[in-house]
């Protein structure tokens, strides 16, 4: 049994465009973001942190470092939002130079923060000079942190509050959560809307897309379908009415209305929903056995230790996870489960016969409740007409018995091209992840995939 | 011996806002990137392959699925720029609006595409309703790949071409590099310029910029520092004069400076520079082992299997991986690696002795000529006084013989923060396979880093 979560309201704005709501705008700067050597994952946990903290983003622009450029957006963006968090271009290197640039837009003197500076003084591995720069804010702003090694700074321009944060993205959530979020709470108030999202696998969108609208939407929730490979977010967007009350227990119908909507989406999605909230399926994973007190090892072949360093990413994995092995040779596969000789000559590594060898004997020799195995070709060779690549024999063994299913992960759902190794890699860890899940969720000893075959 | 690749010219526009040159923005669309659900790979994929092809992406803009959010940003960047790639909103599902709004915008009627329509005829899991919206364009859009699953279509608006591309990274990288790259080839020239890249590691942004600095940079000369944890790529970009010839061999002046100053930085940043190119450390670490034949194993603790499926998610590996194995608990240690129980008990499962004991045994079982063993704490509990979270053990046997150090990964660099699990994980495997590369390329056994300790 799995305990369904309340339904837990948030407060946020609207994405839409609204006159009377509050919005805002994310700026990331640095030709790194342009050029593509850069993946741009600070802009997005930005977005998302305040997402669940109330408030909805509007757009991201992303510039190079270019004065002319960053001055453009930056002054277009204060004519249409109500706040702006700008990020990157505060570093040490010449090439950052956001505040020289904001100062620049915004027609202010660029001067140097005393505090910021004192706290610079104890870095030795810093110039005179470097530290003058990192301590450098466009006059009248104030550091977020001048105790830290990044402190970013406001600026209020008219009334629109600019927030300036380092571009790192572990030094810009920092900011964010301590200072920017606490500093936005106090100041502006944000609207109040019901926003939940699950976690599916095992679907294609188009298939959850044609349940779903089955169901009879509610005219006044907006449903997200976010594929993120190989798994489907899901997600429910309602936003409460002005007389309705916040307290979603005694809440209006429309509350009401949304809470029923969702628990049907559930028994709609039934298995292939890995939990509703967007927890990793790893996680999912850890806490059932946690929950069940039991333990689990794996054995790799194809996927080469990815099973293994998922289920190891959960902090406390210790108390499920007793080992994992990577067998690669066939010597390895003899050496550390037991597997037969004449079983990997007669049939193969990459059979039905050997992967049930690999879970049976990797559960007798880590002494675990569970053992997961996986034998298989990721390509972009090795395969034959018989077992072509993206064929995947997955063996779970359990405390009542060891099953094997054969798997081939060949094409991409929504079209038609073959997968690569690094897509078969995934399938392979997430498809194996979710059998144990419902091992452990249903007790059931077949899984159905439509990549079974 | 490592060969230094010849410094091979490409042709891009350059970012700096000249108006003589060619520029194109990128419009990402969906609520999900605003809600910070999906991260936007698709944008900075389409960023690095078209600069690969010769343009530079001037502006990023992410918006929602909202018919005036999209409408406002298409026809200012149409007066910005000369081309413009949209990805997103072009699915089945209800909230992809992108087609019906970009033909609002245009003023255009949207129409279904025949040919399209005909190819999604054969898709049995679609509705006729989803074909239909599937096929639909803005009239006078020409699809780009009709017999495709997932078409984009180019429509050419003034002067100025439109490139629609589906969300999904796949698709729409796809179609960039079949349909749209080959087209801007042809209709739009870009200009010449040399770029380089080179990914480092051990060594700090600000230190990098200070040794950088002190080399005396020629003026026509942009560098970029891009930290992607825990890696730095650096990056040189030249712009060829007109006057210039476009052959390296033969080039000016300015083409020698560049080349000189490259193989300056390469050599002022020695050991730390992985390769000259943006290969990932595990393909540099898998082909200095395919060169000389020689076979590596891994035992991994705190690390959980990313070393070893770093090493595997390179295709060919099968010929350099014998085996991994994951010794989560003191049993597995000695069951797979004959750790003996007196030093477990005596110096505990995370000390040099045991690193030492993992790595010969291993080797041993293995019959591997290099043996990789981490066993450490990465939190975020299990730390003590003596052996702090972040406390790891790597050790490296190789035919010569077996080394151990202590690295203390405890702070990251710039800022005075703790590490999370995650990264003293990341950071343990990048340091494991570093070392690996240290050994194979220069033949040393002792690896010298700055968390040493």
């Amino acid at each position: 049994m799995i305990s369904w979560p309340v339904f837990s309201p948030i407060s946020v704005c609207m994405p839409f465009p609204c006159e009377d709501i509050m919005s805002y705008e994310i700026i990331a700067i640095g030709d790194e973001l342009l050029l593509g050597s850069t993946l741009n994952t600070t802009s997005h946990t930005i977005a998302r942190k305040l997402f669940e903290a109330g408030w909805i983003c509007r757009r991201i622009t992303t510039v190079g470092d270019d004065t002319t450029d960053i001055k453009d957006v930056l002054l277009q963006a204060i004519e249409r939002t109500d706040f702006i968090i700008l990020t990157g271009g505060l570093g040490p290197t010449t090439d950052d130079i956001t505040s020289e640039a904001a100062a620049h837009a915004m027609n202010l003197p660029l001067t140097i923060n005393g505090d910021v500076l004192n706290t610079l003084h104890a870095h030795n591995g810093f110039s005179q000079r470097i530290k003058e720069k990192l301590a450098s804010m466009p006059f009248g702003s104030v550091p977020l942190k001048p105790e830290g090694d990044a402190s970013g700074y406001l600026l209020i321009h008219g009334d629109t509050p600019l927030f300036f944060l380092p571009g790192v993205p572990g030094q810009a959530v920092a900011l964010l959560q301590e200072k920017v979020i606490p500093w936005l709470q106090n100041h502006l108030p944000a609207q109040a809307v019901y926003y939940r999202v699950m976690r599916t696998f095992g679907l294609p969108e188009t298939e959850i897309n044609r349940l779903v609208s089955a169901a009879s939407i509610p005219a006044d929730i907006t449903i997200g379908y976010y594929p993120v490979f190989p798994e489907v977010l899901i997600s429910i967007l309602y936003k409460r009415q002005k007389n309705e009350s916040a307290d979603a227990g005694s809440g209006g119908h429309g509350i009401e209305d949304a809470l029923s909507f969702w628990q049907r989406l559930v028994s709609l999605l039934d298995r292939h929903v890995i939990c509703e909230g967007d927890e990793t399926l790893e996680a999912v994973v850890g806490n059932l056995l946690l929950q069940k007190g039991a333990t689990v090892a794996t054995a790799e072949s194809c996927t080469g230790g990815l099973i293994a360093s998922r289920i190891t990413s959960i902090a406390g994995s210790s108390q499920w996870f007793e080992r994992g092995v990577i067998t690669y040779s066939n010597q390895a596969k003899m050496d550390l489960l037991k597997v037969r000789q004449e079983i990997l000559e007669q049939f193969g590594a990459v059979s039905e016969q050997t992967a049930i060898q690999m879970a049976k004997g990797l559960r007798r020799l880590a002494k675990t409740d569970y053992a997961l195995a996986v034998t298989g070709i990721a390509g972009p060779t090795g395969g034959s007409p018989e077992k072509p690549i993206g064929t995947v024999y997955i063996a779970l063994a359990t405390p009542q018995q060891t099953s094997c299913q054969r798997f081939l992960f060949s094409r991409s759902e929504n079209n038609h091209r073959p997968l690569t190794r690094t897509s078969i890699q995934q399938l392979t860890a997430e498809t194996a992840l979710d059998w144990l899940r419902i091992s452990l969720q249903y007790g059931a000893h077949i899984y159905s995939s439509r990549y079974t075959g």
